[in-house]
């Protein structure tokens, strides 16, 4: 069992489905990423909040057991993120980003993080993502990002020059499109693979995920629930069990690589059962286990 | 290996999509279907054409040992079609629908027609698709119906009807949310097993296919191509492999149907890569078997 970083955002997040909605939420890509991956191992997590940031908020964290020691405490508001979904829960319509805290995150590895073996760089400004790689004192055994169309847009350069020295890239069906210019999707990932990654990952919301690893390609699809509730988070939390089971393993060849996305999977399917982290916060070790079974019973055809 | 009768459209479509087009090319629902089926099992076909159809189209089934005694030459022209696609080639554009002498098509199952065992009811109306239920002298082990929007809006009783009375239906997701008037595509799959057949197929285009058969779910995705070039045909040469596997094994448990999913996705991948019928007319069936070991490939995780 290894040890796992992950370096990106901790929001609150008001979010409002046709099912329902909640007000100033627990959020943030690091804390979905996070709160999955402390289900397979230990979890240490970099990211910053503000002055008004709820107490219950922290104890949840570490009632998980992540080590929130990297968690900064600044001058400030903490990140708000404000979102609704229509009935085709696929994609997000933002109302309102306030970054606070967040426009002035530097990230600062301390005592002992610079050695992690397992890294997980958040969506965050790929100028961070490659300060963070700078600071590791040695090599990680596994680097994975994940990235958005903002990024995309606004800083390929440093984003390619981040892609360059990762292992894993996990990104958005359109995204992926969009980052290769491409429109077919296994092209696409190619391409990106071709940018540096040896493993792309494509995460394609209700319809599955792809893992590219080592030019061989394995598919799953998302877990078919009767009702979904909120996907926010639901790409981290995938990105959570998919790192946190390779950590836990202590293994990053193809074998392994399945079995993660199939955890990622199982803990995206999760989270959207409930809003923010309500659902996670129930979930007992003996469900994930249960659902990971059920999960090779849906794929499963004898040749 | 049993015999399997297919009843029908044959027809001449003109199609574009952003990477060719082709004028009166031989289409229609149980061309495509009866092609494919015809490299697993013998295969015998009910439909209409007019006097205009070329000669050339009858010898390319005949070819493949389709029986066509049950194709009636009526007096007339032959039922066209002529669509077109975008770059997102899930969705048709219809440009022009002629009926021809296929709005005065009445099926007659001839000599032996009547006990045929496996039969595929294609997309029709379906007061013809009951007809033919009718006709049969004796129930066959399995009867599966393919329907459309254009039905589920128009002839819902009757649709209701047969459905009623077929063990498998084969239908587009959008179309099964619309059937069952059901956002969510588990229940939607769930409600129309609810309405009679025992199993439900869901055909998601570039997102593979869906089965549910005695309440448990098999997922499979769309074999990943580089390039696809047209989509037409697919649903109903999926359905050709579907059911062309399952009566060569003369076999409908559950195991099966999932064997028969990945061959119906074999098939339609194969259909997609060229204009028409042409990629089928070109292939082989060692080429049948080495997709199906990569498609195992594809979605193959060790516990």
């Amino acid at each position: 069992m290894a040890d796992l970083l992950v370096v990106g955002s901790v929001a609150l997040d008001s979010v409002e489905t046709p099912f329902g909605k909640v007000r100033e939420a627990l959020g943030g890509s690091a804390t979905y990423f996070s709160y999955s991956a402390s289900f397979f191992t230990q979890v240490r997590l970099v990211a910053t909040v503000g002055e008004d940031f709820p107490e219950s908020h922290l104890r949840l964290l570490e009632d998980r057991g992540v080590d929130i020691g990297g968690l900064q405490a600044s001058k400030g508001r903490t990140f708000r993120w404000t979102g609704e979904y229509g009935y085709d829960l696929n994609e997000a319509k933002t109302l309102e980003t306030q970054l606070n805290v967040f426009a002035e995150f530097r990230p600062v590895l301390g005592d002992g993080l610079g050695r992690v073996p397992y890294l997980f760089l958040a969506n965050i400004d790929p100028e961070l993502q490659l300060d963070v790689l700078r600071q590791m004192k040695e090599r990680p055994r596994l680097v994975a990002l994940d990235t958005m169309n903002f990024w995309i847009q606004g800083k390929r350069d440093a984003l390619r020059q981040v892609l360059a020295e990762v292992d894993v890239v996990t990104i958005n069906d359109g995204e992926a499109r969009q980052l290769a210019s491409e429109p077919n999707l296994i092209r696409a990932a190619r391409a990106i693979a071709a940018m540096g990654p040896r493993t792309v990952v494509v995460k394609r919301g209700e319809y599955g995920a792809l893992l590219m690893t080592e030019g061989a390609l394995f598919f799953v699809p998302a877990y078919p629930l009767d009702s979904v509730y909120d996907p926010t988070g639901a790409g981290d939390t995938f990105a959570g069990g998919f790192m946190g089971y390779l950590a836990a393993q202590d293994r990053v060849d193809a074998a392994a690589m399945r079995r993660a996305i199939v955890y990622g999977s199982v803990m995206a399917s999760f989270t959207v059962e409930d809003f923010s982290l309500k659902r996670l916060t129930r979930l007992k070790p003996a469900e994930i286990a249960e659902r990971y079974t059920a999960f090779h019973e849906l794929i499963r055809v004898e040749p």
